[in-house]
């Protein structure tokens, strides 16, 4: 990141060279292939990327800039790219459903992720959802990311080994039924078939005033989720869930994707504060004429 | 956020002590009345803040715990917390209308937005986006803000100021039609009625493959646009729109809030790659006869 | 009705009279003020009408046509246009939440009703639906409307004959816990507090094969009728809801409204089929990697 | 029809008899296979069903209850319905996109489609629209519907006659910049490539302040047709999209399907009323703070 910070920042004739990022080992990039289709690496010397349209050796990517076309081994063209977070998220490797992006980016601004952070997830699943926080409480904040399933956790790790996020992620191999080592963390995250069995735990490691939040696919799990945190006493409590829809972008036939996402999850925020001392918003006034 | 590193990690006999934040000078906080009102504030010694329940000395709540009640001036309780990103963006004084945090979390994640990064925004508006892209390349990153209007630009500036994130972001006061100081910079995003007007400056500014986003309201501001960065050959193009949808959180009758937002905006995604070297992804099938 | 027949048809040169439908007593108008506000009203020869931009003789409409401007008493123009079914629905009394035109659209096409057939509802609440569903049985169908509470029959069989339907619905006081008086219907629609208790009576009502509906606001009713369901034996069971959502009509700057309705109320439709006799749909095929 | 209405009313010990639907030759009726696969046809004596799951004579079906298990040549169980409308219209042959129900029924309420109404429609397409139409201005109502090529035409009238309605639809073969044949109609519907073409036509079409509407699917369409719709003075335009959203109906588990149509088209609505005689309704209050 420190190269970020080094380039020239006055005005100045533009030469390409000036504005182009060159490719480090240890980078994760995306290679497209002519056809569309995209393979996720992480560069290392030495190493090559097997795809149906040829091999690309990393040699070939260290030191050039991104965003450039390249030639495989059996003359087909490529493009290099700096993945976003958003398909960073979307290419791991998945042995479970993952949380997306339009919740991920939620789940950051509604329970104050930021550099610095120390978090709490479980559990780790795919390690979608880690990278994400990784990413944002980098460079010295710290993921605790619990997992009780062993091939999960292994899956898990790679995945946002892969992202080059290792260094701020602590995999814990643990039922957390058996609480949590953390204490005072910022943020508790839990995506977790049954939450509301681990609230005591939960409460134990956040700071007073932290941010607690799930994700649970079903309704009757957001029911018994809301009883158990009035039970546990935590305020501010809320739900909401999220829809994306894409547009083909078009300029003169500009229309909506013919099918979208309808459901991916119910997103659960509270605070560990108790509602006693967290006041409700005044209610909003009914609209009934609204609309038809 | 040092202290966030140094408190303690084992397993421990938890008391409220250990797991407390304590309020510092310059923190902002949220502080909520009996009846749910909202003032958002930054700690400093020998500051009061008004409110329709009576006065809060500062003086008062540093170095004190976050989330316990507190009694104001004329023997109301109110309750201080940490206002999460979400709220700190709509809690900002407004003079135009804000990206909201459900938007901003999209560009954070499809724009490649995290610690480090050297970003453009123009316009400054009143600094809600300026906010989260500041938070999120902290600490060594920088968010370079253009805003036309000095009006404006002074609500913004002081805006993140009071969110405690003003040493991030360099305000220039500018017509963006001048070009942009900064070259190869990793993202650029435009809230500003006529987007197509400055691909040129943007291609200038953006690291070849870097990130380009604008919101736009209309879907003929969304036409125009496509079109010129056709023209201007970016590639990997997308068009979305976020829609929150909240519930209200009473477990035995759980249902959505009657009424949602409807609209904010058009997100408008491209990478600064020509479109002949970013290949289009592989068309979804059609699936005709699903739903009804 | 039997005008709307007899008007001619072969290719002719227009004139303004022969395309003019004339107010007959009986219709049931909208008159729109200068100002945009909208008085609903049956016309009846000697009748006026009182609104805040002074008085409509309902002589001054009968015989003359629609939509061409009127004069008040006190010299403001206004319009008189014949409401769609959706505005007729909309403009009702009421006393209850009302089943919005967005669900009733919904409840004619899942649950077939039609010219000739036999509907129950219940309860009447402000008579909303009932009005839809008279009005798509005429001429020859008939709608059985039960309701516990006089007040509320009341208001809806005022507002269904102000509709010019009252022939069509036989409004019932009833506690329906005590059965309904008709056999072999068509269809019966549930719009009350605890649909799972009726269900028997339901059942005795339906042809077999029948179409069952009802409308609940909370995700804890579906469950509970849904489980209901399956226990009294019913098939092909259905749950959805609908959003609609309105635009700005401007061409030059085509974007939609700023709020909407984020919930009505969720739909369930089920058959009088036993599940055994009622195979369910092949599932869907998982699409896990859709979207992001 | 006139069989529903000689079924008894009055309270009487419930035999299955009683309450049972006989199928008819004529009835178009839906045959559900074991593995739900469904198979729609209109009874006819001596004819016969071809499924994959045997064969059914439609001898079996006549006169007999619908709803019950019967049995195919090959003696696997299957189940005859009645279809719904929206089954009707789902099932129709496709040789274009359809009009969906859901739209389908916003159409019916908005355009004031009620039995004994005169309606155009263009072009008829596959005849979904066409079919839900002819069912609601059934039994003295008409519908003209027009279509430029032959061969959808003749798919259209066989999707309608199938459905029974035949008799009340009027097919003509015909380009619609020629005009219509008709004047004074109540409602008239364009799905055309370019409705904006034949605003004039559909003008002299329409009786005075009857309903105008048509459906597109992008945002270039519509702004073209509100353009349009100014300069050829309709009043009281509306634009409006519509979503569906099905949940699985699973008491302990209740959620929403993974995926959902997330476009078909826009529809738009207008009255043949002068803007100058149809006051806007008074504008809506912005509601800035709303959400997040």
């Amino acid at each position: 990141m420190a190269r970020d910070l080094d380039r020239g920042r006055g005005k100045a004739d533009r030469t390409d060279a000036m504005t182009d990022a060159l490719s480090q080992p240890n980078d994760t990039v995306l290679i497209i292939t002519e056809d569309g289709k995209k393979f996720y690496t992480r560069l290392a010397p030495g190493y090559r990327q097997h795809t149906h349209q040829g091999i690309i050796d990393h040699d070939q990517l260290i030191g050039q800039p991104l965003g450039r076309k390249i030639v495989s081994s059996t003359g087909h063209a490529c493009v290099v790219v700096e993945p976003s977070l958003a398909e960073l998220m979307k290419e791991v490797k998945r042995k479970t459903q993952i949380v997306y992006a339009k919740e991920a980016g939620r789940i950051i601004f509604k329970m104050n992720i930021y550099p610095g952070r120390r978090v709490i997830e479980a559990g780790s699943g795919s390690g979608a959802l880690t990278i994400a926080l990784a990413r944002f409480v980098s460079p010295h904040g710290r993921v605790y990311s619990y997992e009780a399933r062993d091939d999960l956790l292994r899956n898990a790790q790679a995945n946002v080994a892969k992202a080059g996020l290792g260094e701020i992620v602590e995999f814990k191999l643990r039922d957390i039924a058996e609480g949590f080592d953390e204490i005072g963390v910022d943020a508790l995250f839990l995506d977790v078939r049954e939450p509301w069995l681990y609230l005591v735990q939960a409460k134990n490691a956040l700071k007073t005033s932290g941010f607690f939040g799930a994700i649970v696919p079903t309704t009757n799990q957001v029911s018994k989720l809301l009883q158990a945190l009035h039970t546990y006493e935590f305020g501010g409590v809320e739900v909401e869930e999220n829809f994306l829809r894409t547009y083909k972008p078009v300029p003169g036939r500009l229309r909506p994707e013919d099918i979208m996402i309808g459901h991916t999850g119910y997103l659960v925020f509270a605070r560990n504060i108790t509602p006693e001392n967290f006041p409700e918003p005044p209610p909003r006034k009914r609209r009934q004429r609204l609309g038809s």
